[in-house]
């Protein structure tokens, strides 16, 4: 079920754990990732060694998920997720609101995550922005 | 295919055409749009009604696709892009560099967007980040 694999990649980053972030993502060369203010990464190698820089330089984190969005069609799924993320580390504490699609792909029974695509959302729109929403 | 849609929605973009870019789209309630530093926009309404705003506050659009990596399963297609824009408006000329995450949906014999999350590409990155490439 795709929900039980959005929140799995969920609890990896809550967890710092890398190896259930590993048990997440499909083990394939075309997945790809892109962190907040980071260059795009591709592959296992570069998108592991992120989550374990990111989870080596954070002592802990919080995240509230405020809304999401899932489409399935055949073996893909697509989540987009606004969360607020509350992080502590060296520098002190962290807090922000990002937006995110997840896709994710079945294999067999199971779905991963083929795509991480996470960006600052701004928290106070102008005042026209309301005729948009 | 896939990518001859991704090309009409930059194409769409560049010449600021409004009726272009709505042949892009998949009109469905479920299709979402992030622009950078925008809300989260959800259903044909609020994304028309954020591409006109776009177009009606822009003189000119160049787009410069950098890389693009683009993935098909069976009726859904995903584009990863990095690109580059030059923008002029009424306060200037802006340029920058974005991640986009495109979702398609195909229909018929035709892929259609329903799924646009642009935001910032960092530019210049830190020394270490260079292990992680």
């Amino acid at each position: 079920m795709v929900r039980k694999a959005n929140e799995a990649f969920y609890a990896a980053m809550e967890n710092l754990d890398i190896k259930n972030m590993e048990n997440v993502w499909l083990r394939e060369p075309y997945i790809t990732c892109a962190h907040p203010g980071w260059p795009l990464l591709e592959g296992w190698g570069p998108i592991m060694r992120s989550w374990e820089r990111i989870f080596d330089q954070t002592f802990e984190m919080k995240i509230l998920i405020d809304e999401i969005r899932v489409r399935v069609s055949g073996d893909i799924a697509w989540a987009v997720v606004t969360e607020h993320i509350e992080s502590r580390h060296y520098e002190g504490i962290s807090t922000g609101t990002v937006f995110t699609t997840n896709v994710f792909e079945r294999c067999g029974t199971s779905w991963y995550l083929v795509h991480h695509h996470s960006s600052p959302a701004q928290r106070h729109v102008d005042g026209n922005a309301d005729q948009l929403q």
